[in-house]
């Protein structure tokens, strides 16, 4: 079926210059009345950082914070703050994008240096926080770089390509998740769902078997933990197209927890809400998969139990789903890889266990 | 300019074909003759690989080694090479790619088990000596992906894309290098030279300012330590279509290694022609720019320092440049990113030092 997309990514870049703009003026109109300028924003501390079951996700409490020029201690975050905001505006403007490591060295260009990567990665967040916006909005962008395949078109908004389309079952090796993509339009798509895949191998395999057709699906390589971009397409493909959402991992708590961020996201990222997916589904691979198809398996390592006792007490891990397959995983002490699979002949996973494990989910 | 591409990958399938028929072939032959199977092949111990002048890479020497059946020690060995080579064919028929990880699961099934992924990549890698060929050529791939951009219309040869042509400016986020593109042929480019990128930020920002139009440029991320096919691509690129490359990463060891490794090749690969670019250029960031542009830098680590040490006495480093260099960085003992730019600017490194870098190894 052909969906109606629902046109965000000009929007988006509108509604972000507005919101810098209207910050600069209310620090203008502060001047202009001679009072010291000042910033006030939900505050990020952990003793704001709730578990919301109806949003599912972590959310920021009502507590506020103030910064003040009139403030000694203030004045450095908040100088900062100020420039971050000039910065991306300049980036919206100018339509380019940035990276989180662009910014750092970008500041002392201005004299208002950071004393290192965490310090501006901050400011950043402060930032994000104030507007109510993601950093991706105003086009700063992380490094990482994951890829999607399958028969959704899109049309680019970024400077040399408005308006161009691209099918992005074009290029069989995947085509990179970044800036235009990110900001790319939905304008048709056959697909029923998205899967989504942690590993490279298993993604080219998926491509190889023809799993877009046999499903009509979008495949989504996360490269590991997912990068925010790709979180935020996700969320986009889920909402914006209906596409229910299947994330396949490796079977111990890393894998798990990559699937994890991707449906409740993380605390950090506890001022957004389009980076989570919550109705989005893991699919595998449990620890109940490892005993149910005899996987090929490693000993779970002391971290790895360590980490399982962690993700326990997680509000996020409070489902069924969740509970057992921790509780198996510590039961069997074992993990097991997507790849083990191939222990079966390389198809195994695509003819048997995907069909199978799409099913369960329904 | 148009080039006349030469068709290489439909070849190579066959050679590879032909080369594992040939291996059985021989081995069915001595059972015939009532003799215990073995093969012979060089010997890649550390004793037998040698620094080549001439080929400018690591090269096998000329000692050979046996492996019989007859002697119990080689038993295991051998069959999980014959073994490999089989499977090796049997993803070559069925024109399937494969990662070492699904090597090593995969011979579970057949009863031939590695103890470790070491020991099965190890033999992975005889396989490569015995055949003359790189695993890639039987579609044996890593995991990692980096990813190209620019005019070039490549046609791919893999099942369901055979004769498709696309041009790899379609995507503006870069296309992935993965088994299809790696496989593809080259078509039409108008490109005059490869402009090689160690990082994804700054991959995106030449993409953004258009260096692949204002050069003639095709851009290749190498997404930190290039994987081997994305090593190959640029070989193919550099010898199929005479493009000269020139190499951009990190002003510190590893990114000075980084262009190193696509240079000049690793040990590893000794008994590999295809993977390294000779005459491929490292135009930065050196420690001379660290100085020539006063850019923000960090303070060399001990382990920074050490590596440094190691690179002197590497017969790869003993030309002007790199022997120069490793002295700068000794002398200020500090590093800079290739982001360190931006503090003149999102745009300096293109419009100023990119083309003065460019100029100087003309």
């Amino acid at each position: 079926m052909n969906k109606k997309p629902k046109n965000l990514a000009a929007e988006k870049r509108k509604e972000a210059l507005k919101r810098l703009k209207k910050l600069g003026v209310r620090l203008y109109g502060q001047m202009e009345k001679s009072t010291f300028p000042w910033i006030k924003m939900p505050s990020r501390s952990t003793q704001n950082i709730f578990y919301s079951p109806e949003v599912r996700q972590y959310v920021l409490g009502d507590k506020m914070v103030r910064r003040s020029s009139r403030n000694i201690r203030h004045i450095r975050p908040l100088t900062q703050l100020i420039w971050a905001a000039y910065f991306a505006r300049d980036l919206a403007q100018q339509r380019k994008t940035s990276t989180l490591r662009d910014v750092y060295y970008s500041a002392q260009a201005y004299e208002v240096p950071f004393k290192d990567q965490p310090e501006s990665n901050s400011i950043i967040t402060d930032l994000e926080t104030v507007m109510g916006l993601s950093r991706e909005d105003f086009k700063v962008f992380p490094e990482e770089r994951s890829a999607i395949f399958g028969d959704l078109t899109i049309e680019y908004t970024v400077p040399g390509y408005e308006g161009k389309r691209l099918n992005l079952m074009s290029h069989p090796d995947g085509m990179m998740i970044g800036p235009a993509l990110t900001s790319a339009e939905f304008v048709k798509t056959s697909a029923d769902m998205v899967i989504a895949i942690e590993k490279g191998g298993l993604f080219t395999r998926f491509i190889e078997e023809t799993v877009h057709k046999k499903y009509n699906a979008l495949l989504v390589l996360t490269a590991g933990q997912a990068p925010r971009a790709t979180r935020h397409f996700i969320h986009r493909l889920n909402r914006e197209l209906d596409l229910p959402v299947h994330i396949f991992t490796d079977g111990d708590p890393w894998g798990m927890h990559i699937a994890m961020v991707i449906i409740s996201g993380s605390a950090n990222a506890a001022h957004l809400r389009e980076l989570t997916t919550p109705d989005a589904t893991w699919n595998g691979v449990w620890a109940t998969d490892i005993v149910d198809y005899d996987l090929p398996s490693d000993a779970l390592t002391e971290v790895d139990i360590k980490r399982l006792h962690d993700l326990r007490k997680d509000q996020r891990y409070e489902g069924d789903l969740w509970r057992r397959e921790i509780k198996k995983f510590l039961e069997i002490k074992k993990k097991a890889e997507q790849e083990a699979f191939s222990r079966y002949g390389l198809t195994y996973i695509v003819d048997e266990y995907l069909p199978a494990k799409l099913e369960m989910t329904d």
